[in-house]
């Protein structure tokens, strides 16, 4: 059953040790068949070595797991939320990749100081509120996604590709699952470089407007002009 | 004897260059035999590419060699001290991996700053407190095993997987020789992470206790719902 | 048509992502052959491991693609003002890489601070001005060639390989493609050991002139002794 | 003509790139034969892939080339001076590894903070002084080779293995060419460490005495006990 789904899921979980995400069994990629409902996520706490599309859990929209032996990600309630909430995206994908956890453990949106950061997102990677005991005590994870849906308080999945969860690490998504992998990377790059910008000018102000809008609408939107045309996000 | 027993001590040894772990010949792995009282354990000053699982040491809980041609460890007797005081360890893991080891130079037990950090240690990774110069002149390596037992004064070897020892370097251990090699791990990413986090945020505070709680639990003890099941460790 | 240009300008094109230069699609690397006035270029947005050397774009001097199924990549208009501007380069090489763009991003040029950059740059690495708002939403690619060329304001290309674009990223130049893809390993090399000497010394001066001119002109120019003959740039 | 000599110059040489110390072409390392006065060193500026044990260029001690077609290393000079002032070692290595060079840069001694530097050096790794207008102008290269013996003062190359040469990079020396390679690794790893060190701990002071003396011996000297006997440096 959705074969194709499952090794999409399968194929972002398995580029995200080699592309330098991961560390330990830390991160996990889904992606979703809105068609059915349903959406593919990788096992919890498996080794990413061990993965196969068949081990891909199926989970569906009100949570149950339709296929599958192994118990899914931990954070498949996260997806959920965000697969509901956002029309636009076919894929989530969580890391914890280093630097981008940097910041968020800091507390720090990752500012948008250059036009590497202007490619992939319209403005800061935004860092979500503290959550209430009662959140954290309650569905954690589901409560995650709902913070993360807060933290983009109505602006668009395009122009913000992911988001650091405060304390914990970033989350990404896309239209397919190569995109929402490929903006993990960018999450990452980004943060890396603004680290170091920030020790060069800790009192470095964000990239100008007029650099910032033309960077990243020459790679999104109507008028986009890189790449060889098939849009964007 | 114990060809399984040293296998795997020999699997948890060739590991640790290929996780980055390692630095020339610094670091070592052991695992023990607790019915026979016998752990197997790196020999000493031995290159990474030349150790088979023959070439392991057997010492016995007296710090007797009981089986190979070579010199075990010279920190041989540290990994023996800590069998003798944690029942519940089957393996310790040495390395010189570069952030820990920073903050083992500095004095500065790793605070705990996010929930990466928090799926592993019930707190921050302490460091142990500087050695008298009779400890050094003494029984160093058996004192550098007691001086970490001192340092965990009581708390569980489940909540604090691994310490620094003071201007030396990082220590672990768990159930299996796997697990310890996964905290020796941990130890350097939460590292790596918490240094990035203190350069952008100077004075921050550790997690909050509800949300350390909330990670450290999901993944070890009774309530544990992270993984296939099968415990922590 | 120009198999041989279009094989120089694919394997820089390659080498980019294998030093460690590149980060996802940013990054790109042309050749010129002179004598037709056509470059061979990197098409737009597509990843370094499907490129062959048939995939390159060939543009003229007037911007106008002569050969190639492909859009060229969106810098090549710089790339174009640069080939217009100074004679003596064969290659120009943009990339992303990390340390380098951190300088950019934070306005900084790279002080020239020991030898490994006296090796390669008579000087700093200088950064460009900020563009204008009419620069920018006017023929942007080809203005930051023009900002580039403002910056040498006379320097030689020998002297001077390569420049920080003001909050975007190195480009970088040479007699051939190799040597510009040399010179942008060498800024990031340099760019990288400047960020931690500054953190080591942030007041340091750069390196004194008599020692600057040694390293450099024992590598470059007339009474070069380094290497087996040959020329430099 | 010396074969073994100019292998074991020739493995030393591309150990470098293997271990990560090498950006472009700088660094180089060579091994003496003291019977007949003779050393083996790498040829000028060729790439590290190119050599073979056959390119490496033999040179006596009076810095004439005895056999070899290609110039050799421009630093030979340097392996020269250093060869003919210590008897005891067999090979020097020069390399630019990055943070090690940030330290010569910054013109700062590496701090010894920590075991795992007082495994390799008994102190700190010291730090060349400002060379002259005229040491610079003259016989670059030899000088750097004198200033490198100034620096010592009469220490011995068994308790000092390597030094910063100021602005420029370290230089490291040992029993064989494996020694010396050896040795610059442990520069290069101490120095990582130290940078980090520093940033958590600004005012860190070295590792005490003690600590020192019993780590740098438990492998140096009459009473080591580190390995498997054989003897140190």
């Amino acid at each position: 059953m959705l074969t194709e789904l499952r090794r999409e899921a399968y194929e972002a979980n398995i580029a995200l040790p080699r592309l330098g995400l991961i560390n330990l069994t830390f991160g996990n990629a889904s992606a979703v068949d809105r068609r059915q409902g349903i959406f593919a996520i990788k096992p919890s706490g498996v080794p990413y070595e061990d993965l196969t599309p068949d081990s891909m859990v199926l989970v569906d929209m009100e949570g149950k797991t339709v296929e599958g032996k192994l118990r899914p990600s931990s954070d498949a309630p996260t997806h959920r939320c965000l697969f509901l909430s956002f029309e636009a995206i076919g894929s989530v994908v969580h890391t914890h990749s280093s630097h981008a956890t940097a910041f968020a453990q800091a507390g720090r949106a990752i500012p948008n100081l250059g036009t590497t950061h202007a490619d992939y997102f319209n403005g800061e990677v935004p860092v979500t509120r503290r959550m209430t005991e009662a959140e954290i005590a309650g569905a954690y994870e589901w409560e995650t996604g709902r913070v993360i849906v807060e933290t983009l308080s109505g602006r668009s999945v395009e122009e913000l590709p992911g988001v650091l969860v405060y304390r914990h690490a970033p989350f990404s998504w896309g239209a397919s699952a190569a995109k929402a992998v490929e903006n993990s990377v960018a999450i990452e790059c980004v943060a890396h470089m603004a680290l170091m910008t920030l020790s060069l000018a800790p009192d470095i102000s964000p990239i100008e407007p007029e650099l910032l809008r033309r960077h990243f609408f020459r790679k999104h939107g109507a008028g986009a002009y890189y790449g060889q045309g098939g849009g964007s996000c």
